[in-house]
């Protein structure tokens, strides 16, 4: 990742950090339920957006390397992981 | 899309047609919610099978061909897309 | 059900079954997988969509009935079975 | 809440803190990026794993003190929430 990226990466981690310790704060202190659960898919959507930006940096990087590189196994291995990283996405 | 794969993703397809008309009868016959609703999970993994196997074969040949073709432009438009997919398919 | 919501949940599933139909055509004809993948990611939606009022439905009969009722069983196996819809729908 | 359901919803989310300072430690360090995504994955389970916890417990609660009372706009009110979660759960 370039340093600008990573930067804004790591910055968004830390604020999920955050997110999540606040959700542990509402449930220690018994908020509403349905409060708490719409908390937590926000932070689902904000490691989704995370999780995007570290695929899309590694589709301009490593992939291009395998796809663009000389061993066939390589480049399947490459290509294997995203399809298996798109299949599990659907799945959390 | 070689001739095994495609008759393969066909026949899957024809098959969801039927699972999907199942339910249309499930609801006409005003069958259990629960019973419905397990039904309509299971036709959409079968299309998440689908999907997943036509993004593996996407990215075997037009991403392929993509990237190690001459165009960067294409290239680039090529691998948005794919995080593009990625992105919605967290969301459906 | 009642009968209006039963009408439009039944012309939804018909409509549903009409894209996968189109979505056979376009793999059949070699569309780009992209809007393929696309066009399944539609239908994906469209069956969220219809299972949202199925469970609606549900949550406002069924769920009411069983609640309301004496059988603390009763109530605890419609209660479960809520909580294991939403788990599963976490899934797909 | 009861106390060891909610000691136990605790614990969790503060694993669950631990994990994301492990992903930023992971992205801090270079880490190759499928196995960062991999990691992002398992929080996310994680979290729908508390959100499920917490629903069960709702539904166990609010929901039956709702259904179950004289106030036909609160019961309206609760069943709502109920399917709006459901709706956002398949969302992200």
């Amino acid at each position: 990742m370039d340093t600008k990226k990573k930067t804004d990466t790591l910055k968004r981690l830390k604020s999920i950090e955050g997110h999540i310790r606040g959700v542990h704060k509402m449930v220690d202190e018994d908020t509403y339920c349905i409060d708490v659960i719409g908390q937590i898919q926000a932070i689902q959507a904000a490691l989704n957006k995370v999780k995007g930006q570290i695929l899309d940096d590694h589709l301009h990087h490593c992939v291009i390397t395998a796809v663009q590189g000389e061993d066939p196994k390589e480049r399947e291995r490459v290509l294997a992981e995203i399809s298996e990283v798109f299949e599990t996405a659907t799945k959390v």
